[in-house]
């Protein structure tokens, strides 16, 4: 495909994903211009002052009219009002994706606000750090990480072909899911981790406050690798939970059942039952590895 | 403290963490000679190949009456069946230290047997890969990581100080604490996080087929930090659950009460009590990059 991909793309959000993603187009020279729409004053500032984006603004209506591709990297929450907001001004040609962690949401919640005419492919890539904000945004994100879209039926193909593009440009490999298995996959390998590692690093917090330093201290014996995971965007985690309610609270209720048993054979002594646990779940990591994902 | 600070050191186990620490003494000169014994034909074959040790040997008797410092770096559940093997054969004046991860146990099992005249100091390197066997051993292991020390009451000074002097020479920063205490800090900081990851991991494995290809290809979304951990050794892993119960068992409790509560918030779409925990926790992680555990 011939680049420039698009001619101008708008951001509505500048946080993490967003700039990294704009980082990532202006160094491959994937579209002409770049946009932003953003609410908060410190984030406009930081994003101009790095040249993030050529322009930003606080009103849609005066970034989003110029739009070819419309990227939404706002929290999940706040994408319904975003829908509303952005609507009356798309552009008639133009494609609005996103980039929250949940699918089924945003279809339900961003999708009846786009108008005919206009293409909506909502997507999800799997990469950030657990930075935010738009100074932490790294050209190379993307490179090497999987983009997860999930076309509705009847998405224009010639849509679906160039922002397949843009993101294989950016060094993703584009996967194609439908938005139910995407949340239900996403439920474990993504939202049960966070809300375990959150629910563990706020454990430690409860303790009395010498002990919290000893934890702090020792924590590179396994604790330390939660507490990474623990330190991910406050706002978008929970609207990550609120929209993935189903499919996390059957993953939630799982694990507790798993646990409920691990913790009964510590109690009686099993050691038997523990041991063949530990070497099932070994496999599992030489299975990562072998698909060159660790 | 002049060097060697040992004549011969002697292993009783050659596995990650054994091995690990001969390479260590032997780059650094700390002793003149390194025995081992080790019940896996296979793991002797290899330590002796590997020139990891000078010799080794399958029976106690032919290895430890030599030894200045006896080096206990069999799983947990072994040590007291190691204790009463290599008693009769100990040299007086000479130290017997462990490695393993729990100290209560250790003392109650390996305690009874050091005979008067033989100096006992648990130990615990907060320091270890995934990985098993002599042949994962890395000489610098332990450089910039934790080594605790549990001496008991009237341990003998200068058997301490040459200890402490040899944890220090391979890198280590050497901390004193009362066995108790070290076990409870370690239940949060390493025993429940590995029970926790061993269980989510686990979790993962009674899915579906196609759709744990999926978690797999797609672990990188958080799952993947706890395959590494759940990757740990089973007899290894399972031992410490078992000699550290209590403690493990307490914070297990907490854990899922703290779990239930979050669980709950989701459940009932409570956004305000979800985010200001997950707050909270961004906090922990700002205080162990201070601490330079990061």
């Amino acid at each position: 495909m011939s680049l420039p991909l698009y001619d101008t793309v708008c951001f509505i959000g500048i946080g993490h994903i967003g700039s990294s993603l704009a980082r990532a187009i202006r160094v491959h020279k994937l579209a002409n211009r770049l946009v932003a729409v953003e609410s908060s004053p410190a984030a406009r500032e930081t994003a101009l002052e790095l040249g993030v984006v050529d322009e930003i603004f606080a009103d849609p209506a005066l970034a989003v009219p110029q739009a070819d591709l419309v990227v939404v990297s706002t929290p999940v929450g706040a994408i319904e009002a975003v829908g509303r907001a952005i609507a009356p001004h798309l552009k008639k040609g133009a494609t609005v994706t996103d980039v929250g962690s949940v699918k089924m949401a945003v279809v339900r919640d961003l999708g009846p606000s786009i108008p005919d005419g206009v293409h909506f492919i909502p997507g999800h890539p799997i990469a950030g750090t657990e930075h935010s904000g738009p100074a932490s945004g790294l050209a190379d994100l993307f490179k090497g990480r999987w983009q997860i879209l999930t076309p509705l039926p009847g998405t224009d193909q010639q849509a679906l072909d160039s922002l397949t593009a843009l993101w294989s440009a950016v060094g993703s490999n584009v996967e194609l899911m439908e938005p139910q298995h995407h949340d239900r996959v996403l439920a474990i390998t993504s939202h049960l981790p966070h809300l375990i590692a959150y629910t563990i690093v706020g454990t430690a917090t409860d303790l009395e406050t010498t002990l919290q330093q000893e934890v702090i201290k020792f924590s590179a014996s396994g604790f330390r690798d939660f507490t990474r995971i623990a330190a991910s965007d406050p706002v978008m985690w929970r609207d990550i939970f609120l929209n993935n309610r189903e499919a996390v609270l059957e993953v939630i209720q799982r694990f507790t059942e798993d646990l409920t048993q691990l913790q009964r054979a510590i109690r009686w002594g099993e050691g038997e039952a523990l041991e063949q646990k530990f070497a099932t779940t070994r496999a599992v990591r030489r299975a990562i590895i072998d698909a060159k994902q660790a």
